[in-house]
């Protein structure tokens, strides 16, 4: 299943591909199965019966026409660093033996077709193509062996990064959090029409058309069973927390020159099966 | 103005210390007038008004006898690293000029009087004494001079740390997120009944009785007006977001041997005018 999350003049709503059109229903509207936040945190369970409902009753979405918005409000936002050997390489920095980890607030990210800004004060603003984890179910000290039961589903992600403001201290989170510098989405495509974990689906940013990463989710060093596993030993995963795994080589600060992303710039996040996250780059107004 | 928040069998509570006495009502009570954190973005002149319906209708809470909260449920907890010199000196790292900032999701902070939890995985629970700024107006590329008119108050913080997670990558995000390793609290008191930027007021840590960290806030290497500008050029801060300001000299892992928290463990954070944090250290459930 693949669903969207929206806004409309009438409210948020939720949507569902069906037969290659997205069907959906708005909150306060007739039938309105809750959001796609709601739906996880009341259990697989809904989520199937709110497709039956989409499907029954929605009405035609054009994905174009409405506010695309991040498929899940989410609840923590949490970011595995160096997760690809050859992004480790270019970064000149050693494949980890355990996951590098920081955080981003919501305020940081918007969904597909939004604008991500350029803010005033740096120029350095980068692109990480990424897979987001969706979490379904809550768990904590969850064993390797049943960590995809808590895995809702897959989006894209791409974890926007103002590099002078990143490196400037020795812990990234500053630079990693400006307000809408990063994108999730367009939509959450559930487990079960992917591959197991993920793994083995194509993944490609594109800056203006050009091909700037490209590369397998094979090749995650800790892939998302382990890293569902390890992060549940801090803290409780919850429903709609969202694991961004961390992104290959090609970004824009391991280039020479560095390739920042300019205003007017259309950065696209492209991974197999689950769609392309599309972003144009607009200045901060001054 | 001093404001506590608590929960009782009947609600969510708010309470104002008045006459040496708290006064408190329950939400869903009669005359409820919303939590702190709706205060807080409903604007300055509601927490007045707040003040004085609760001293009006309040009836008598003892502190003793509730479960207190954090003052505020938090929006972004921003915690900034290394902002006093004899802290940075005793960690063996240079005094930055520009402040290392990290994050904790609300999952990891408790209010005053709730335990601390000593995770099952770890033994290094460390703690770290810290004036809390909490903000009151919403802004953004806000300039040193007026940085002070968007703070509500300060209260005390507890940054506990899981040293071992903390420091097994570059980024200390995981072990400053632990669930329930830190704390928040006793009581939000607004910035009028305290010196300009909360500067100049002693904070000291016991443990077990023990003082383990003693200074002043007068030490912050970046005062609270620099902090909240500086990090006003990354996001914009709301109503209800924290800034832990940073630890002094003492914590438990610049000790030789290392001094963690154990089970049982009272640590209290004092700080002069603001209040007392305490907090039990208790296990995690096997």
């Amino acid at each position: 299943m693949k669903f969207i999350s929206y806004r409309i003049d009438a409210g948020v709503g939720i949507a569902l591909e069906t037969a290659g059109e997205y069907r959906g229903l708005t909150a306060g509207g007739a039938h309105f199965p809750g959001t796609l936040g709601d739906l996880l945190r009341a259990g697989e369970a809904e989520l199937r019966t709110a497709a039956a409902i989409l499907g029954r009753y929605g009405a035609r979405v054009d994905p174009w026409e409405v506010e695309l918005l991040p498929p899940v409000d989410p609840g923590k936002i949490i970011c595995i660093g160096l997760n690809y050997a050859d992004h480790a390489a270019e970064a000149g920095l050693q494949v980890p033996d355990t996951p590098t980890v920081f955080s981003r607030f919501a305020s940081s990210i918007v969904g597909a077709e939004a604008p991500i800004v350029l803010p005033k004060v740096s120029s350095d603003l980068d692109f990480e193509g990424e897979l987001a984890v969706v979490i379904g179910k809550r768990g904590r000290h969850i064993d390797v062996g049943s960590a995809l039961d808590h895995v809702a589903g897959y989006s894209c992600f791409n974890d926007g990064s103002i590099r002078d403001y990143q490196l400037r201290t020795p812990q990234w989170m500053i630079g990693k959090n400006f307000d809408r510098s990063g994108s999730l989405g367009p939509a959450l495509v559930t487990a079960d029409a992917l591959p197991m974990g993920a793994s083995g689906l194509a993944i490609r940013t594109r800056l203006n058309g050009d091909l700037v990463q490209s590369s397998s989710t094979r090749e995650l060093i800790f892939d998302v069973a382990t890293l569902v596993s390890l992060l549940s030993e801090a803290f409780e995963l919850s429903p709609g927390d969202v694991i961004a795994t961390g992104t290959p080589a090609g970004v824009g600060l391991a280039r020479t020159p560095p390739l920042w992303m300019k205003a007017g710039d259309v950065c696209e996040v492209e991974i197999e099966g689950i769609g392309t996250l599309r972003n144009v780059v607009q200045p901060e107004p001054q």
